[in-house]
């Protein structure tokens, strides 16, 4: 079903001018990104018989395109010395053998033969020089994949973390030969890979809805099959305190949605050496001084205007309590507040070995603690919010600092109009900040500032926009009008289309020194109207759009246009796989348009 | 995660003048809904402990409200002689005792006693007047659910298809009582309870995606449940034909997406019989002429572009071949055309037995046809597109008034402004037009030409809007301003809410004649970007908020005043029930929210 209005909204929206205007800002930057992704001159892209999402930085496999049988008895030859290699090498071992992946459309290759039968790969090796560099950002995430006709496959990279990907690669290069019933794998080919960014996450919230660890398991192994290797924990929030911790136990106990909503310090090792043997890192947010609502169930003493309705008057946005509903926040004139605080820093940061600790510190709402008691008289003197949050965050970020570990927070502790801090309460060496708003804008703002950034748009990354809202008792809705839209009540609506995702430039409007300042980017999960039933569909394969821009780039190597056209058809394949391997990722085309390569394009 | 915009967007929508004329446009029409919905007059709606969605015409519940035990034994006894009344009660029977559902906030009541011990509800009474009235459109699914304290429930009703609206609200109320471990019951409750409208439907399109018969059931179980009644099935699309028909086997062999994606008969005997044993009927829709380019796989010769490029000139909408990807319609100067479709037509009609046949009718497209010689020369004698398509379907309506059946079109046959057909080929007796476009608008328009209408709304009742668009090697998305928003690039965008569709009256600026001939509604389920990996979740709970408006309105009997603030506790529960039931519906709010009645509202 569809409509006139469909194209002709298409084509009207084409047809404004920014398309020929940004095309011309796009090109320089992405002939940059394109020269950085690909260290030969590489022909214009098509697909290959077979292909790997995220698209390798260079891949070749010579034609006429040939596959050879894999043994039933393959395994994986490698180094011992580093218990998390040797897990990810007997898991791609049994994937391979279990996952029988049928692709949407029947390869076109030949089976390798000599000497008139058919050779068979009996297992791979793997070579790496540096078996014991840790996972931290910035490590070393290359490798190179040979598989030779006769039967021979390596797979040679610096780290441990680097074979890692390099496993995904060649597991993603095997198929099931249906009539032959054969494990096949693609033959000839020689892959040189690395990503183009250090940082490529994924943020999911537990905060507003509690995800099972099996649901987190999963999200994690689908993300390193994307080559993806931060998953961004956003733990607690103002709605719920799910993370156990040993020295404040009651801030689970009392702030948690209950019983088995609860993650204990045994989930959190599993996770986190879940996370390991998939080359993944787990970045713990633990939100504050804001979004702390939770915090009151076990110290109502240090929680400002905890229990408050949100917004006292619907008409004076100004005087709200909270961004949404769930109001508290973190009162820094209370002493207690620090010990708490110290406490919470030091369990993270032992049961969380990465080198990055969130922080949080988005959205502190000056209703909050402008209703605070002794917070005003604190104003009566002459105070302000913004020394209120310098004062909060000065206390804090040496205690991050002191465990070793570099401070993330929300761009927001430095760029919120009404309240935030002075750059010298978070310095740069030991201060990265993530982006939200503003897209491009904030990005510049912040490395301009000198700081690094991670790049998370609500315009671009964040996955829960479009699905309306879950503030209640809103006659926004009630509207007769076929036209009606007001972005369906979402506030950073529209959906986030995969080809939006894609297509986004994290460095656009950058000078090549202040893209350098850019780590990366992460997809947002935020979930106040997700939870483990829809989970997969949100995510994926959207997160896998920009998992392939943030490794290899979003445009072609050779005509240093945006690939989006020929990712179509890979992006299907590839979700196709995903589902197979039990990620409920939703569909982006109809079966039909995949078997009829161009037939469903805008323009041929 | 939010912003001020969030909330400023919101005011913003809110304030606009149309809020203020539409409310006033509203009341009359929701009164008058209100007054059809409860016969007696009702106090201000607020939730009961326990709820059933979709919400009763009639409720009442003594207070202090009471529960019974369930007997572990508990059995539904009723009349012999229907076995589809059989199957539901033993159906019934077993959910209430498996189910152990437990409400996200434990409902206050009371357990009944008797002389000091409890006593327990060992069977529910069902009581049919009419045990053989046939599943039709218009039957009697009027109820009467009455359950005592002590012990003793009686489900009335004129039919038997009434008796399973009864059996749904009986389970919904009933609950797991976890500490003491039993199953309990709402006691002292009377339910009076009819539907609105007779025709509550939801439309699936298995042409463009093919769905498993498993996902079709459980779609209609859960329809079931939410007391709805029509299962409009979108059998076959341009995209594929996958309903193998006794006497024209090649058009799924040669139509549909392979082996193993094919309905066969069976499949079909036992979809139906699925949906009788539910009170749910299933009308087949199989589209024609458009939307036809599946049939070119077995007969060419009688479809016109087939395989042509749909868009050749984008900058050209009018030339177009298609709306969509998938060029082909049936040529009416083809004589073979008119036998394949008698065929079809007597087939159809002969696998399903409802009294609606859907023959489509929509977005003819003038490309196509214009691009075929043989109607190039009819033209060319002067004929025009709209005699053609009087010519098709004046053949094609006769053939399935004869079968006894009532067509069902798009209103696309009678309002599409380039091709469409003169009123006498289509007489409103054996005529039902579906309207889709333009809002309350058409709705008005296909009435006032003395049609009975079915309300599908693309601004209301969509479910695929707003996540896009699947047309390939489409600019649109890949633009860096974070403001930019063409919707998305989704044609009829942005993403329907359950609150959208809730809110909405598809009688809006109709008299009460012109009322009388709307039957009902059905959300519409299109299919190129869903399939059975996140079917649940585009569907659950927005067709559920649809259920409720057709049943017994969307706004409360005492005050006049549309329910939306009331409803989100009640279908928050509802969808948790939902997802117990194994439907993986979406949540519509943080768990936060519904242990804090009014805190996550926008006005309290």
């Amino acid at each position: 079903m569809s409509t006139n209005q469909r194209v002709q909204r298409r084509l009207a929206a084409q047809s404004t001018a920014p398309m020929a205007t940004n095309n011309g800002g796009f090109v320089v930057l992405l002939l940059l990104l394109c020269l950085v992704s690909s260290p030969r001159p590489a022909r214009a892209d098509v697909p290959f018989p077979v292909n790997v999402w995220p698209k390798p930085t260079y891949m070749s496999w010579a034609e006429p395109h040939m596959a050879v049988r894999v043994s039933s008895s393959f395994h994986v030859v490698g180094p011992s010395g580093n218990s998390y290699l040797l897990s990810a090498a007997q898991r791609y071992t049994a994937l391979l053998l279990a996952e029988r992946y049928r692709p949407l459309v029947t390869p076109a290759v030949n089976i390798t033969t000599a000497g008139g039968r058919a050779p068979e790969l009996p297992y791979l090796t793997l070579a790496v020089s540096d078996l014991h560099a840790p996972l931290q950002h910035g490590v070393d995430e290359s490798y190179a994949l040979e598989i030779l006709p006769t039967g021979a496959a390596t797979v040679t990279a610096a780290t441990a973390w680097g074979a890692m990907r390099g496993l995904e690669t060649f597991s993603q290069l095997a198929w099931w030969w249906g009539r032959e019933r054969t494990l096949l794998v693609a033959a000839g080919v020689r892959v040189e890979d690395r990503p183009l960014y250090p940082h490529r996450g994924l943020m999911l919230d537990t905060g507003r809805t509690y995800f099972p660890v099996a649901d987190i398991l999963r999200t994690i192994d689908a993300m390193a099959a994307n080559k993806m290797n931060v998953f961004h924990w956003h733990i607690t929030d103002s709605q719920s305190f799910p993370l156990e911790l040993p020295s404040q136990p009651a801030l689970a106990e009392k702030g948690s949605y209950g019983e088995g909503m609860r993650y204990t310090v045994e989930d959190v090792k599993l996770i986190v050496d879940f996370a390991m043997s998939r080359g993944v890192r787990v970045v713990p947010e633990i939100d504050s001084p804001g979004h702390t609502a939770s915090w009151a169930g076990a110290y109502p003493e240090i929680v400002s205007c905890a229990g408050k309705f949100w917004l006292p008057d619907a008409l004076d946005w100004p005087s709200r309590l909270a961004a949404e509903p769930g109001a508290g926040q973190l009162n820094p004139l209370e002493p207690k507040t620090y010990q708490v605080v110290s406490n919470v820093i030091n369990d993270v940061t032992s049961l969380f070995p990465d080198g990055l600790y969130h922080a949080g510190a988005d959205e502190v709402t000056p209703g909050c603690w402008n209703a605070d008691p002794s917070i005003q008289a604190y104003l009566a003197r002459g105070g302000t919010l913004s020394q209120l949050l310098e004062k909060f965050i000065g206390a804090a970020h040496p205690l991050i600092v002191a465990r070793n570990r570099t401070a993330v927070y929300w761009e927001d502790v430095l760029l919120d109009q009404a309240v935030n801090v002075t750059p010298s309460v978070i310095p740069p060496e030991t201060t990265i900040l993530q982006t939200w708003n503003n897209g491009a804008n904030n990005t510049k703002l912040i490395v301009q500032a000198g700081y690094r950034a991670i790049v998370s748009s609500a315009s671009f990354y964040y996955l829960d926009c479009g699905h309306g809202d879950f503030v209640g008792n809103n006659s926004v809705y009630d509207d007769p009008r076929s036209d009606y839209d007001s972005n369906g009540g979402s506030w950073c609506g529209p959906y986030k289309t995969w080809q939006r995702v894609y297509d986004y430039d994290i460095t656009h409007g950058l000078t090549a020194d202040e893209a350098k300042l850019v780590i990366g980017g992460e997809v947002a999960m935020w979930t106040e109207q997700v939870d483990a039933a829809v989970l997969d569909g949100r995510v994926w394969p959207r997160a896998s759009a920009m998992a392939e821009a943030l490794w290899s780039g979003n445009c072609d190597a050779a005509t240093g246009r945006k690939r989006y056209a020929e990712a179509t058809d890979r992006l299907t394949d590839w979700r196709h796989r995903m589902v197979g391997r039990g990620v409920r990722a939703e569909p982006i085309q109809p079966l039909w348009c995949r078997s009829r390569p161009g037939m469903c394009n805008l323009v041929r």
